[in-house]
């Protein structure tokens, strides 16, 4: 039987086991990747970011609950846990998620620790994704911790990029969210029923008003990556901004219905498979620049780099030279 | 006349404009690298790194200025600000700084955006303080904004690592902390005049304890990152906690002492060559995979891509096989 064949959301436990080959990388985890892949494409794909402190989690939590409740959708939680640079393994884990959610036949939940690899986290995260859209899985919900580079990676893997804010947060913060606000196409302040909530929303939609000048000067949303194939839309998608108090599970049926309305701009506008396309090619450049530097390491002796790079540690030649030495044969 | 002549902390216009070939990788940016290349290697390398709102520029300001007044030496600060994925342009910029240092002739400033691309900044930030480095400059500060990947870049440049904290964060930032406070070799906690100072050191000092237990397991600092060369310190280095007051210049002192003696401790302990080593190692590295993507992008026509491509949009084929596809020539 094909690895692949394993692959549905009867058999969480095989699931889980075939994610842990993807996460490291085996060959078992490429082949149920290559095997799996046409099969994928027909999940939902959310991203859910925003700066440490403002409740995703929970967030993430009640809408997966909301989902289930509403119909006979399945629903399919990765979270990007902060891990340590050393140890390697997640900080926070899914401590809180596993206790309303683990009971659910129709709720997969994996945890998954940013490593230290560049660009790793994007490739495995890619990877893991398509082998629960693969498994059945209608909604795959990708939640972040951060404010960086990974989140930006991320949004570019989803198809509705949810941003979270909370009141209270300071002016640094918020000139970072400037950058974070471009890529959202639906925006939540949770925890509402903080002080601070009307300063928050203002802030938000200030912000926002400059945001979409540059989405309708032909930028629209994740097409400001690429350059071609850009769908004009005269219209434009604004994102909305929900109220959400996850405790409470206020404001959440309102959540929803901008992500279906979200999904439908992107299917009647075309959007939905041009970032598909860019979904994919990121994935075809992650994974290339992975195989080249394999390729190029099959190709040249530890000995080889050790002698070029004493001469770099003595400062006799820089670090391009050697490069540019070390290059060459595979040239 | 050489572009690296024009090197000099008396001509800053030059610099400027070298550094900005620099940024842009330019071929003059790349040759003047290679030229200056041997001239590096004298520089007292500090990274500055910590969350958003806590007061990081001021520190960096106040600091330059102590520099200054002590003594004879240069200093150089290169602030790497959060930037909009989309426009590319740094949103912070260097407007407080510049009003309180522009003056004198022994402090050059610099400020520069997170870009998009995935270990671009690396890359060319490593370039800039080699630049800076080769220009005379005594003291490189290296100042980042955020909690992610990028800080691990950064310190992994520096010789000497400060990470700033401040009172009345949340549980959430103090998990992602964890990871941060693995890179200190210096914790300031600046705005000590806040309340809540007592909780932040106590916490501060508690998962010092645990960073410190991993240290001393054979990963001395930078050295977790690569297996070889470690050098074994029976003594360790225990990161000073050190309370600030950036608006009021309190702590700057301690802080400064601190400097100096862990940068006397590296000496000492030989592990000076080591970082140094790492971080020329790191820099080839990332100039290894930039120039293997470049090298198969001269060897690949766009309609090559374009073809299989098409394929995988249609999922008719993975992008891991169209990886196999288009690398196979180059092998």
């Amino acid at each position: 039987m094909k690895s692949s064949e394993l692959l549905s959301a009867a058999n969480k436990l095989a699931l889980s086991r075939l994610i842990s080959e993807v996460e490291n990388e085996t060959s078992a985890g490429k082949i149920a990747l290559d095997e799996c892949f046409s099969r994928s494409g027909k999940a939902h794909l959310i991203g859910v970011t925003g700066a440490p402190g403002t409740g995703k989690s929970s967030l993430v939590n009640r809408l997966a609950q909301l989902i289930r409740r509403q119909g006979t959708q399945t629903v399919a939680i990765v979270a990007i846990d902060p891990s340590s640079p050393f140890t390697g393994g997640a900080i926070l884990g899914d401590r809180v998620r596993m206790r309303d959610l683990s009971g659910d036949p129709g709720v997969f939940i994996r945890s998954m620790a940013s490593r230290g690899e560049l660009g790793g986290l994007a490739r495995t995260t890619a990877g893991v994704v398509q082998l629960l859209d693969a498994a059945g899985y209608d909604l795959i919900l990708i939640e972040t911790v951060g404010a960086g580079q990974s989140e930006v990676d991320i949004a570019r893997l989803a198809h509705t990029t949810i941003v979270v804010e909370s009141p209270g947060m300071g002016d640094d913060i918020q000139a970072i969210k400037a950058g974070i606000l471009e890529i959202a196409d639906i925006l939540v302040v949770n925890k509402a029923d903080r002080p601070g909530i009307e300063n928050t929303e203002r802030a938000l939609r200030a912000n926002l008003e400059l945001g979409y000048s540059h989405r309708v000067n032909g930028k629209t949303g994740h097409g400001g990556f690429t350059e071609e194939n850009v769908v004009v839309d005269s219209e434009g998608w604004v994102p909305p901004v929900i109220k959400t108090i996850a405790t409470e599970e206020s404001g959440f049926p309102e959540l929803m219905k901008a992500i279906l309305e979200h999904r439908s701009y992107l299917q009647k506008t075309g959007l939905l498979a041009q970032r598909e396309h860019e979904r994919l090619m990121d994935e075809f450049e992650h994974l290339l620049r992975h195989t080249l530097v394999q390729n190029w390491k099959a190709h040249t002796s530890t000995e080889q780099v050790s002698r070029v790079m004493e001469a770099v540690y003595s400062r006799k030649r820089s670090p391009a030279s050697a490069v540019e030495e070390l290059t060459r044969s595979v040239k």
